[in-house]
């Protein structure tokens, strides 16, 4: 199967960031209403909405969103929440196209949504901890310190340094200049991210994704009526994978098998390989997952990541082979859990549909969005094109 | 379509109760092992799991129950955790059943579990209001007192009495003594559910489940080899909608549109009608939800189930044309909610499969499961039957 014959013909993502004065059902509203008009549709033609969410239960009490969404659409369809840590996204867009296979000429919408600003940075990092097995919780590891030892076993085995850590944000934060909705839109240095403060050593501030309020939807359709003379991004592939959720249990630390897995089996159903994809979205909660990205999906080899990055290979401006987080990635775009993995979906929907202004990579015919959950337990690979045959 | 070509093959559920020395996971692995097990499988021919859970992110901080999953396995295969708050297990078989229509020839696993007795009953209390709306939270309305409005409701339309509700209790303590693994064990009498105390009027204790530990998982496959030569309940339809989370923004308090909603579509799937069901598992989280359930299902007239269930009529020693709630219903069999969805559908399976011993229900050819998300925001209606054609 080159195809699922279904396609994003809508997306839509509100402003990332701090954004205090909007409640968690304000956002996932917008970005539903104004997807469903992105993509020429009137709400009635929605047959079902997935729901990526991942902490409103523990932040504010708050769960049972299927028919919080339904009294917002006033309409009484299906709505399936699903939860998967920081793949929450990623996961209801897998079973929306998954719901479209089962049933074709259906049309589904696909939201995420995160509200993380209105507690405090401990409470939020409590609850974002609730992603990591109960044993890694009682012994006070975070995620950046899960990252963090991932990131030292990576530079340890391949003898890297910090600096090379450090391009992938200075990458990052260039790409979100051209991104009018990513919460940070500043160029930063390699000095700047050595500079800054260690969080969990070799993981400093600037080596991680910021606490952020936001969310996104796109329309999915396998209606060949509503995907005509519309820009379509085609699903050629979505395929998730787990691992165990205690880094203690992995068979290695220098890379992520959920990854890997995902990405083969989704190569396969595409019946491309790594050198098709011309852009990808991957999930850059530190710096080091980027890199780790890089070499799980193929597009390097082992070891490498750490030299190539360094040379700027992945950067808009080199104009090389694959452009990788042009929407500033999780460090830059801002990475509100739930609505990350639907983010990623929408900027290579943009691209591959040639609307990405002025961080529209050329001949982007294929694109890749990689979410992840947790230190690497879950991990969803899609693959995205303008072609459907 | 008058079957989906996939069957219920495998069924465990766990002891219902006060288990304070076993985990949420304990119980879930309890539950995913031997159900593998009475399916006749292996967990290597296991494609896909699917989990229902509610309240764990709330009650111990604790999500991604993805990962965990796949670490209880020693498997790296693709788990999806659904939330609808207490149709959770009913969601998750949904999303189950449409995952195999999409890849015929697979097998899930679809696994409920909820551990709700560690915190005190004000923290579970205030974990179960999570599915309430916010405004609700906000001005002190708990489950309790939200079915306690549609009682009320329901009571003054019709022209019935507290003991009218009083019936459901006592025909459910009453099959529960036929269910080892049910939480309550014991009859009661009306007089007992009249004297016990009042929780929101008008219902009392004995009109409401119970807090429960719990997890129950079932063996959903499409693979013919599989279900070859083995008992099977075949689904003929699933089917959920939504509604309104307030109860303020619904049309009527007299029934539940959702269920109304989704069991026409779900009897319209499968080409029979509700005469042709002779045994239902239905969500009675209080007394009042059976009898709106008996309605709204189509199973009695607009305002008859008040007198009906005080005739007996689903009783089953009664021995009429259908019985309700053989395993004890969530009154007595107990209330677990992310398992709820799940232990359901395992009675319809075994009555259907004539497995159900000293409560099998005679000739049951067709049997339906109706899991109801907090006031009827969300309700999903499964109808299962032994053949498939």
């Amino acid at each position: 199967m080159k195809t699922l014959n279904t396609a994003i013909i809508g997306y839509h993502t509100t402003k990332f960031g701090e954004l205090w004065e909007r409640s968690l059902f304000h956002l996932a509203q917008e970005a539903i209403e104004e997807a469903i008009k992105n993509a020429g549709l009137e709400k009635e033609q929605i047959d079902a909405v997935f729901f990526g969410n991942m902490m409103a239960g523990i932040i504010e009490n708050n769960v049972h969103a299927t028919a919080k969404i339904a009294e917002l659409l006033e309409m009484n369809l299906p709505v399936f929440r699903t939860e998967a840590a920081c793949a929450s996204g990623g996961m209801a867009f897998e079973l929306a196209a998954t719901y479209l296979k089962a049933n074709p000429g259906k049309t589904a919408l696909v939201v995420g949504a995160e509200k993380m600003t209105d507690v405090s940075v401990q409470d939020v990092t409590q609850a974002l901890s609730a992603a990591a097995s109960g044993e890694e919780q009682n012994v006070g590891l975070t995620f950046p310190g899960l990252y963090g030892i991932l990131a030292q076993q990576y530079l340890q085995t391949y003898n890297y340094t910090e600096e090379h850590l450090a391009h992938v944000s200075v990458k990052n934060h260039y790409h979100g200049t051209f991104n009018e909705k990513a919460q940070f839109r500043r160029e930063i240095t390699v000095e700047q991210v050595m500079k800054s403060t260690y969080v969990a050593s070799p993981l400093k501030m600037l080596d991680c994704s910021p606490i952020t309020d936001g969310a996104a939807a796109v329309v999915l359709t396998s209606n060949e009526a509503y995907i005509k003379n519309k820009p379509a991004a085609y699903v050629h592939a979505v395929v998730s994978a787990t691992d165990t959720i205690s880094l203690k249990h992995r068979k290695r630390l220098t890379g992520l098998d959920a990854t890997r897995i995902a990405a083969a089996k989704a190569f396969e159903q595409a019946g491309i390989g790594p050198d098709s994809i011309r852009i990808a979205e991957l999930h850059d909660c530190f710096s080091i997952a980027e890199l780790l990205a890089m070499e799980d999906i193929g597009f390097w080899n082992e070891g490498e990541a750490g030299a190539r990055i360094a040379e700027g290979a992945t950067r808009l401006d080199k104009k090389g082979p694959l452009v990788v987080n042009t929407s500033g990635g999780l460090k830059a775009s801002g990475h509100p859990v739930g609505a990350t993995g639907i983010k990623q979906l929408g900027e290579v929907y943009l691209q591959v549909t040639g609307q990405a202004g002025k961080r529209q990579v050329e001949n982007a015919t294929f694109g890749l969005a990689q979410n992840v959950g947790g230190s690497g337990g879950t991990a969803v690979v899609t693959i995205l094109g303008t072609d459907h045959a």
